[in-house]
């Protein structure tokens, strides 16, 4: 008996049918004495056919970012009513809520707001009345009353920020893989579920490109304690949980792999190395809403630097005329250049901590395949390589096999 | 110069090249000079498919009306931000609004709520700051904020309000027809477009079956006494002026002639004739949500009393119950029974209050023509008569020729 959040994405509502069996999961949760919530997206297509009728109507222009929100959140309307009335449909009563109507407050980032409130006494004032309660996934309201979303991944931060407020026992978020994988088990044939994995763990590896669950998600995870179980919502084996660290997770030097398939390296030569210049790029940059990948920063003889950083392909068009005005800015002698068709490659293991050696035997083996590595960034608990894009699924199976993740450790 | 309220049908915005129509028509009356609001409705069989999907999910239940209404919302909400969109495409600035989002707050009568109040405020704000702005039909807020229908022909209800708290110079109900008929042109191939008719007149024709506009809208822009301009969302013609009466309105006897297809006679026999008997029967009645159409009642000699009403077909599974029950109340000598395949043919006519022979004209053309009148009910500015169902079209045609309808009078 406990308080249970249940995440489904997509494709686990994408039609009548489906959207009754995750009605059912919630009901037997409900069933077992739980109080049940429910966070769903749209179903199946139902956003990129959105997306697509709005390309239609402003085919040479950009949608306003508000008015393109005040679309895109119909989507998980249409699946709270219908999980509504699913669960109605099986004797049982429920209560469906968008963003605004538990007020699930955000900032005005139209695209990609954050969270700043929900207020909970709505919905727990329905559970206490014995209700199933739907929220929709992905959107929120500004204190103004504009709809907005959450950007990618959007439904998994409204999971887990539900979660932390209500103080759930688990959030349950249903996907259509079995959990969380050493690696992405499309591209390495032996990769292995894993059954648990701390929260910077999973932090890592979702910033490195593993897309089950996205960094904000679990960052909010950590912050408020929230265990997440990630499950397929096809069948009832058990998934992956993402918990806080224990001790004898150290054993496990590396947990998982991932690659990043498409990135692009801007490199600006020449800036003068004053304090305070990285803060500034970066700050026009993040200004822009980009997300920037691994940075490097070396100071030449001359009193200049070069400073380069990697972003996703997508953001290329967003990123130009940023680092244009930046570079213009710094003077004549700075200059801008862009490497395509990167990929990075990276493994993430909390007892990277305590043993040593690790990089070594990334090196290594990826040397023995012949592959190239262009950069190398660390962190505690994670080594990522920059190589070319057409090395990433070869590389990825490479380190997989050379740290034996195919094999369970306890 | 001056305010304008357009509304735009769900066959005036099926798509990206309507919604662009529509869009373009909004900015032409822009820049006149004009203060534009425009309310839409959701595309073309948005809300049927809607429909359809809660049907899938909810086969053997009723789905719950708050539930359905959370759903039915996106329709119009979709439209909305397509439609600011379109605007944005054109290079002119617009915001779009849900009903929620300008505070048009309703009771809680879900899918057929009534409309309390709108915060005209933020829908000035944006008017003065030069934006088009745009608001989504059909629906409302309940102070709890939850999200309700206004019921058949919502989106009306919505052109109309908005153009009473703004005090619009003009309500503009783009359709799919040039305007108000003096007869359904399916039916009467010489029926004639009005140019001018009174709220008085529409609103009878409105609730004697001329379906473009509902009675609930035109009550409200009488109240409130704001023009409606019923127009062609396809061409530029000029459509009806639905207006306050002028003295000279007199002079047409007869505006418009309309039919009921499909009517069911209620009959209940013996009703002990005490006060307030008929006030308990139609309260019943209207707390089943049943509209009523005419009501007749005779007093035997025995004093009891036969009652008559008719309802429309659609209505009848809703009826029989609610029926049964106050016959049995009433004692066991009470007996209803159903005369079905019935119509109605109805002239009207703010003329007739000051001219006389208008019902004997009627009776006689429908008695040459042999069409058998089993009821006749009146108010002061129209005539109606009941006919079986198949005479309907016939006698349509017959009293449109018998008033000459197919001429111009002024």
């Amino acid at each position: 008996m406990g308080l249970i959040v249940q995440k489904f994405g997509g494709t686990s509502v994408a039609d009548a049918e489906r959207i009754h069996r995750a009605a059912n999961r919630a009901i037997a949760a409900a069933e077992k004495g739980n109080q049940v919530v429910v966070v769903v997206s749209a179903m199946g297509e139902t956003t990129d056919e959105l997306i697509r009728l709005a390309r239609e109507v402003c085919k040479d222009c950009v949608p306003p970012k508000r008015e393109m929100d005040q679309l895109l959140v119909t989507g998980e309307q249409v699946t709270i009513a219908l999980m509504a009335m699913a669960i109605h449909a099986q004797g049982k009563e429920a209560i469906s809520f968008t963003g605004g109507q538990i007020g699930l407050v955000t900032d005005n980032a139209f695209s990609k707001a954050r969270i700043q409130s929900i207020n909970k006494q709505r919905i727990f004032e329905q559970l206490e009345g014995g209700k199933i309660v739907i929220i929709a996934g992905f959107q929120g309201i500004t204190p103004e009353g504009d709809v907005t979303t959450l950007g990618r991944g959007g439904s998994n931060a409204t999971l887990v920020a539900i979660g932390a407020v209500l103080e759930a026992d688990v959030c349950e978020n249903y996907t259509d893989v079995d959990g969380i994988y050493t690696a992405d088990p499309r591209i390495v044939k032996k990769a292995r579920k894993i059954d648990r994995i701390s929260y910077d763990e999973m932090l890592e590896l979702s910033g490195l490109g593993a897309s089950v669950l996205q960094t904000r998600a679990v960052e909010f995870a950590k912050k408020y304690n929230v265990p997440i179980h990630v499950r397929n919502s096809q069948n009832d084996n058990p998934g992956t949980w993402i918990v806080a660290e224990t001790p004898n997770m150290e054993h496990i030097v590396v947990s998982g792999a991932a690659l990043k398939k498409d990135l692009i390296r801007v490199g600006i030569k020449n800036v003068p190395d004053h304090p305070g210049i990285a803060a500034t790029i970066f700050g026009d940059i993040a200004s822009a809403n980009i997300v920037v990948d691994d940075i490097i920063q070396n100071v030449m003889d001359d009193n200049t630097a070069n400073i380069s950083f990697t972003v996703e392909h997508g953001d290329l068009d967003d990123i130009k005329p940023v680092v244009d005005r930046i570079t213009k800015a710094l003077g004549p002698g700075t200059k801008a250049a862009y490497v395509s068709d990167l990929a990075k490659v990276s493994v993430v293991g909390v007892g990277m901590r305590t043993h040593t050696g690790v990089a070594q035997r990334m090196f290594k083996a990826l040397a023995d395949a012949k592959v190239n590595i262009q950069n190398i960034t660390t962190s505690e608990i994670k080594i990522s390589c920059i190589i070319s894009r057409e090395d990433g699924p070869k590389a990825l199976q490479i380190v997989h096999d050379a740290f034996e993740l195919e094999k369970a450790k306890t």
